[in-house]
């Protein structure tokens, strides 16, 4: 009858490091049998893009956001030493090297685990994103639903 | 007789948008009725300036900082994808049109909703920043006040 | 018989700033009598390295790294306003005359206190770090450690 732990992140960054953090907090919680949610808003639902361009009509602003942004966990860039991009490539070489899991498999093992990935509508209506264009298998929901599950929650973090 | 949940945020960031997230949760946890406190330090205290030019005697090294930090809410920078200023009048443009807050009428609605905004006085004195260049009805503390609101919180989140 | 309160914190940010904050609400938990954690992963790694450089066999990449990290809390940069390296320097000469501490000696202070100093393992191990290179009496360990400890903390920050 004891309840189980609750591990709410909220994947707010870009980058392919703390996105990363952020999964592997998330697969380790998940494998300890924590209740894990990763809600992702602004820069981090650029982790939950596929990587094919999809055609949907766009105004202009959005339009340029989505061209701008990366396209899906692969693309993202460092928060530091990104040299342009040369950062993540070293950084995939050396996890390779390492037999580490790049960011795409760690996204399919938190799926695989259960762990929920929310992408905050708030944010995808503002940047233009719709639901074509993120991965299968994600809950859509803004803040007040982070909120139920954050205020009951053991480990809350904010990456 | 069930007591307030709580949360707390440190808001060390001086960045729009991460600011914009964190005004966001709080004005969130407010409506649903949590007991909320942001604990501006560091970049975080931009956010409270004044945008006016305020007189106040200051050494050198504080006028420096003084003149080359944001002054207030509105002229802050973006985390990412702020191109030399362009990226700002991006969101702001784009918030326009979807109707959604820009942050200074987001600290406007957390303050109506007694969101208890508080500035470092710690990094104030750090980086020369007078009460009088702050925004009206907030509070001065250290880090012994945020803990004491952070370690009865359930939602703690540093931004 | 009242349990101690727990703090932990998750240290991913190679910035000086940054880790200043950790260090600070770190120490300031220990005064008020908390337990505290923090956990240095990614670049947070940089603040537990030594600054003298420590021969150690390693890979092409993982010397590359090496080069590149800074080498000890006293060389990282600012998160805002680094300038190429001048605004540590405007940062730490403003700490000095305020009679604030400086990154080094805050890292001491919480040794004193008994805050547990944790070495992530897995980031050690990609980014090429060895224990010889990091500073003493800290421990090594995973997330799954991690995990341990911020589940029943009270304050569970990721900086």
């Amino acid at each position: 009858m004891t309840e189980k732990k609750k591990t709410t992140i909220v994947l707010f960054s870009g980058d392919y490091d703390k996105a990363m953090a952020a999964y592997i907090i998330a697969n380790g919680a998940a494998a300890y049998d924590h209740e894990v949610t990763i809600f992702h808003t602004f820069w981090g639902l650029n982790a939950l893009r596929r990587d094919e361009n999809i055609k949907v009509k766009k105004g202009f602003m959005e339009k340029v956001f989505g061209k701008m942004m990366p396209r899906g966990a692969d693309k993202m860039g460092l928060s530091k030493m990104n040299f342009a991009g040369f950062g993540p490539k070293m950084i995939k070489d050396i996890m390779k090297k390492h037999n580490a899991m790049p960011l795409p498999q760690l996204i399919e093992l938190a799926q695989e685990q259960d762990v929920k990935l929310v992408a905050c509508t708030m944010t995808m209506d503002l940047l233009g994103l719709k639901e074509e264009e993120l991965i299968e298998s994600i809950e859509y929901a803004g803040v007040a639903a982070y909120l139920a599950d954050a205020e009951i929650g053991n480990v809350n973090l904010f990456i």
